[in-house]
């Protein structure tokens, strides 16, 4: 009952974006990092106040200059600006990479007023060039800042991406927006995951630190496109604490609520993502439950959204229950075939299940057919061993996918 | 010297197969398990005398019937036979795919004179359906066997490869012969990789399982298609002693020649699966060096040559450095970017290193893009940590990977 009522009170703004909590304000501008003059290359978000800061970067052991400088930067969890630029990734860089993501800061720092250590700082882009910064370190300083400018921010930080993704969640007195790119890679490229997040909320350190993690664990790091992570994945939230009321740690009312919202928002993020992904036309929902453990359900459900099986009998609408079992099967999660059941569930909530307790069953074809039509594919997969649970994402596997893939440019 | 001189005295025999060593016969018969009347479905491979055996095993949970039995009859390290069929997986039937796997072993015995604990049980094929059972089993005892029966074995077990695949290597005086059949899975089907190996010499059997077991760990462990691993994976050698000589075991002077003539001949086999990948075009082979431990360089070639990005950008002839070197930062290997090195190897001997020391190299474009023209495409990466090695192949990937892999069949 708890449980409900508090999902019933999370408010779903579907047009917000990061400068809809009070007091921060953002904005785009295109300075030449790429060549199209139309696109947004460099924006800036700041909080009129001190922020608390929490950060989650890439596992990926290539990690890109920028978010060697934002790690220091956020040492003392704090921070009040970021300065993020699309079309170079500033990764595979050097010394020089690290002084130009320094230089970022600084320019930020400088147009803002405030301190470079205050500069949370990211890149997307090509991987292995130099920022052209005799255009970016004049560029930061232009950006005009305003409270609607959270999506010029969105737009700015955009790569492949088709559309600019950004959404804000609301409870009681505090909102958290965000925005984020994505999304699957392409030459020279490899795409990068960036999710910032603001909120108005007043949040103790450590709680934040924690629940940043616990939504990334079960959002963004539950996604797959195309098995690589990138040098440059990072997710940021901001909390500038002008909503007032008392401190939220893990003891706070608002403790739950604010996972929850946080959760959300990353987890629409993510799907956000998927939904974009290059060469992709379907987002591939898996759920797994009945796991041993947690750990395993995580595994499992990554493994099935993950297979180049899967992914390829999605995009036909081939209800190929062997994919999905086989991929679990080697996903290092506990198994047990004879105990496992999976599914197909349509949007409209119609189940086929197409196999069970060892054996594949005598299912409806067109049904299941069906049941892999829509954009959005629901895979459901019991493995009947304990109660793991967990939810992972993947895109489909098209021709399309691979032209963009391979491809090269002159 | 010693090396050099046991690399010449290995023979390699092209047309060879597991009837080439002595004492060994074969064949092959179409029952119907497949629609296709004019394609041998239906194996049997049998030696004069009992065979010290040793088999590695698929590592998916979900492992099939025949597998199952399999391991029963070779739990006292003997077997004289094999009896194979393609067209049916015989995974996830149930206890009745264990009754018709023991059947198949029965209805060998029966037409060899021998017992259905010395036979072998192998299928491949659709999985989640049965064999037809009243083909099958009168269809065993009707396969002619004979000295050139190996190639029509090898035929037997073939499911979407367009060609069958053996070789034998001779060393002194005694001869390996090996079979095998892959290769990438179309529906309704996972492929699987299949690996019978044959030998006149006379090896002790705990030798025998190490010997296969570090000769798989090095091929067919190293190989990348599809990222999934099949129900039915096996690789098994049967020697029957008949070319004399006293028993090799590992502190006899033919110890290292034998696992030479194992390693290669499954390196071979391991290559002609990944040129005959489906939709593949390339086989791509990634040789780490440098690397930490021998465990990290095994992470980092495999994940090269499974990364979808690295797979795309080989089929379009891209040199783009970022996807092998991002593939290894996510492989778990440890990994330095500023250590690192990556060049392309062309097959008549010319290296174009992309990146060194940290950074992308001004590198000749067309001679990278001749490197990856060719249809065996070779990546080195040196780590620059330690001294871990290790190769694997993989193929590329194409639309036509994903149009097999995703039309569905009425």
């Amino acid at each position: 009952m708890n449980e409900l009522k508090t999902r019933e009170t999370i408010e779903i703004i579907a047009d917000g974006t990061v400068t809809t909590p009070r007091g921060f304000t953002a904005g785009g501008i295109h300075v030449g990092v790429r060549d199209d003059w139309s696109k947004l290359d460099v924006g800036l978000l700041v909080s009129e106040q001190l922020c608390t800061a929490a950060a989650t970067y890439t596992r990926n052991k290539l990690m890109a200059a920028p978010l060697l400088i934002t790690q220091k930067h956020l040492a003392n969890g704090t921070a009040r600006a970021v300065v993020a630029n699309s079309g170079c990734a500033n990764a595979a860089t050097g010394d020089q990479g690290v002084t130009n993501a320094m230089t970022m800061a600084s320019a930020a720092g400088a147009a803002l007023g405030i301190s470079p250590d205050d500069v949370v700082v990211a890149s997307t882009g090509v991987i292995g060039t130099q920022l052209p910064m005799d255009r970016v370190e004049p560029g930061i300083g232009r950006v005009a800042l305003t409270q609607q400018g959270g999506i010029d921010f969105a737009v700015s930080i955009m790569t492949t991406d088709t559309v600019p993704k950004y959404m804000a969640v609301r409870h009681g007195d505090w909102t958290i927006g965000a925005v984020c790119k994505g999304v699957g890679m392409i030459h020279p490229n490899m795409a990068t995951m960036l999710c910032f997040m603001t909120t108005d909320a007043n949040v103790n350190g450590t709680f934040l630190q924690d629940a940043l993690r616990q939504a990334v664990d079960v959002s963004f790091n539950m996604v797959d496109i195309d098995s690589d992570t990138s040098t440059n994945d990072m997710a940021l939230v901001l909390a500038n604490g002008m909503a007032g009321g008392s401190e939220i740690d893990a003891a706070h009312p608002d403790a739950e609520p604010f996972q929850r919202s946080l959760t959300l928002l990353c987890t629409a993020m993510a799907r956000k993502m998927v939904h974009d992904a290059e060469g992709g036309t379907k987002l591939i929902e898996a759920t797994v439950t009945g796991a041993a453990s947690p750990g395993d359900a995580r595994l499992a459900a990554r493994a099935i959204v993950s297979s180049i099986g899967v992914k390829t009998a999605v995009y036909g609408q081939d209800p190929n229950w062997g994919r999905p079992l086989a991929a679990v099967g080697n996903s290092g999660a506990a198994f047990d075939l004879a105990k496992s059941r999976l599914s197909l569930v349509h949007p409209n909530g119609t189940e086929v299940t197409l196999f069970a307790a060892g054996s594949p069953l005598d299912y409806d074809y067109s049904a299941a057919r069906t049941s892999l039509a829509p954009q959005d594919v629901f895979l459901r997969v019991d493995l009947g061993l304990g109660d793991g649970e967990a939810t992972a994402w993947g895109s489909d596997l098209t021709e399309e996918f691979v032209r963009l893939n391979s491809v090269y440019t002159t």
